[in-house]
């Protein structure tokens, strides 16, 4: 009985019904970007300690599953802190992993390469409802591709997977960490102040413009240039109106080309796009972490406070691993919040099959077995799921746990019935 | 430039060309099974070292890759050995997580319960050809039913789905450990001795019925009984003729129903078959371990030297772990076999979607780009798989990559003819 039944803690066992969606969900995931042109990659679930040590994973870095030393390697009684006795961990997201691919295997890869990256990644996080310490993530990238037919393609690819999974009425939010910082030039901000200024603007949607000004005046800014920052943001529109308000009064400020691309992005989405959303430029759109340099973008769902799933180009992180900068942009999806709200919503998997199951009572001869098995082969066959299962006393029960898992039909099966099945 | 480029030792990066094959096979096998009435199931990757290292695992539990402690509960400096430092590991099988996991949830599951379960498991074996120390596992069992219609069910599934594969000509061995011992135990030998008996009988195929003789002998078995239990394998044909021939001579040394329920499983199998294989009876056949009950059975494909599934009845482990006994059969997959012959035989997935390849010049003006961008929805919405790529300066490269890539229909899209696409 040394068994402990439970799972590890933080982790959980998935159960038919819930793995009935997910099946499903991956399904759609990978028939879709498959249409849009990405191939799917996998990465091993470990990777070498240097490589989730090397700064590019933030706080994650201090929630890793380490893995510890094999044989003559491990040397228990001498070791004094983890470094000794650890050689590898638990991937805590699929970026790194991504990022080692490439420099690994880009020889061999097509450029531009775009990839569909599934998997489970984990993370030591103190357990809470809903939050796992291991989970499923889903990364789409393209890498290689510097112009914004990359943003384009990821942003219709991604809206129209939600949109076959029922999902109506979200919104992609969408901006430019160039506008961004141009907008803080323009008021007047240091350049070494944005990435604090960026933390406070991104509270807007909590706190509101007067709780960002006060913060920011707070904070030390001068009541000059954060009068003029939230000014901006009081006359710039969600729309491309807004965008080209942007370039003209940022001009000097931002890149030529900055403003025309994220209109050319917003105008080609809502030109050639499959699913029911709309796009919004919203300049007070921060994402946190500091490697994005160009797009950003995130898609909010009304019946799920936070965000289903974002990304952005990060042109320069590739980079830093392989020495050689690569143009990149990504999109991560939150596959397990998506899952989340269809369990929630008891949502029917359309591809589901009929059911049948067939009830064989214990005196079936040999003779009328053979025949059930062979009805079975052809319904199964013709696309039906069928369960062939001996009945048990308790019929009425069984066949009530029948229907409860699905199946519609259930054939009593008796000697003297089973000629006319 | 900390990243090391390569995987860590012993487990690979997935290359598109793979993943294709490998998401194909998954897809069939979900969709398989399914039709047979089993739902797919998931456990996490990393197990309670307890349960990892309870006995059931024999050598795999030298091979585990075994997690850190985390925070206040890793004390190195005080660590005298492993288990001090340890709280989980990497899963080295899919069986033990099943047995966790159906003592965990049984109350919620149906009985008979038909499972299918895919996943990675880790062993850190030493690296070699086609070995990895990452690899998927497929197992389907079925929980619950003491008869022979689990073990119809899972063969005719499995070979359903090898058949799907476009594998031919396999064989299905079968035997039963009860059988097994009978033949023992007819012909003299101790039941202490059984186990070390089947051990040398296990090399049959390799030795010939002379090798196994003269290794009994060797062993210091009695030559009466070695004469004996040699003149039964002479006798027995590899059919149903050969298993009544067991069950009249082995009377009094057999279960009753022993040989009339092999005997059914070969007819039903051979009757409801979909697939091109032959079904055959093996007294040879002993596989490895020792939990195993009743039957047991192995699928051997000639184009491939060894096994590439097996399995069978193993009633008295779940009752291990949880205090009471379960019926139980399964059947592994050689997942990472499968998908390897199918790569070697140049395998082209039969699902893959009709390719087709925009090249956009990079004058095209915005208008153009809408109308390619609305083009390429239309066909993916009839389930092309449509790649929008910029045009390179070596467009000749460029479209010999995409071919290579499978695009069979590639457009160059230049403004003054995006008017005719």
């Amino acid at each position: 009985m040394a068994l402990k039944k439970k799972p590890v803690t933080g982790m959980k066992d998935m159960m038919p019904a819930e793995m009935e969606i997910r099946d499903y969900v991956i399904g759609q995931i990978k028939e879709t970007y498959r249409a849009f042109g990405f191939s799917s990659i996998e990465t091993p679930c470990v990777e070498h300690i240097e490589n989730l040590c090397s700064k590019q994973g933030g706080d994650n870095e201090k929630l890793i599953f380490k893995i510890l030393k094999r044989g003559e390697k491990l040397k228990i009684e001498e070791a004094k802190e983890e470094k000794d006795v650890v050689d590898g961990g638990l991937r805590y997201d699929l970026t790194v992993p991504l990022s080692r691919y490439y420099a690994n295997n880009a020889n061999e890869l097509p450029s531009p390469f775009k990839a569909l990256q599934m998997g489970n990644v984990w993370r030591a996080d103190r357990p809470q409802r809903g939050r796992f310490r291991q989970f499923m993530q889903c990364d789409i990238d393209i890498l290689g591709e510097p112009g914004n037919l990359a943003e384009i393609e990821l942003i219709l690819a991604t809206t129209t997977l939600l949109g076959k999974l029922d999902f109506k009425n979200f919104t992609i939010r969408i901006n430019d960490r160039r506008i961004l910082k141009a907008m803080a030039a323009y008021s007047g901000f240091a350049e070494s102040d944005y990435e604090n200024v960026f933390i406070i603007l991104d509270k807007m949607d909590k706190i509101g413009l007067d709780g960002v000004a006060a913060e920011l005046e707070e904070n030390g800014y001068a009541k000059g240039s954060v009068e003029k920052y939230l000014q901006l943001f009081k006359e710039i529109t969600n729309d491309v109106e807004g965008v080209r308000y942007c370039k003209e009064k940022l001009e000097g400020f931002l890149a030529d080309d900055a403003a025309a691309s994220l209109e050319m992005i917003i105008t080609s989405v809502e030109s050639a796009k499959e699913a029911d959303f709309c796009m919004k430029f919203d300049p007070t759109l921060v994402r946190g972490m500091s490697y994005y340099t160009g797009t950003i973008f995130e898609i909010s769902m009304d019946e799920f406070g936070g965000s289903v799933g974002g990304g952005g180009r990060y042109d320069e992180m590739i980079g830093k691993f392989t020495g050689q900068n690569t143009p990149a942009v990504g999109f991560s999806i939150g596959f397990e919040r998506i899952v989340m709200l269809l369990l929630e919503r008891g949502y029917q998997v359309p591809t589901a099959a009929q059911k049948k199951a067939f009830l064989i009572d214990k005196k079936m001869p040999k003779e009328g077995m053979l025949k059930i098995l062979n009805l079975a082969k052809a319904e199964r066959a013709l696309g039906k799921q069928v369960m062939i299962v001996n009945m048990k006393k308790n019929k009425k029960f069984q066949k009530e746990q029948l229907m409860e898992q699905g199946y519609t039909e259930i054939v009593d099966c008796y000697a003297d019935n089973v000629e006319q099945l």
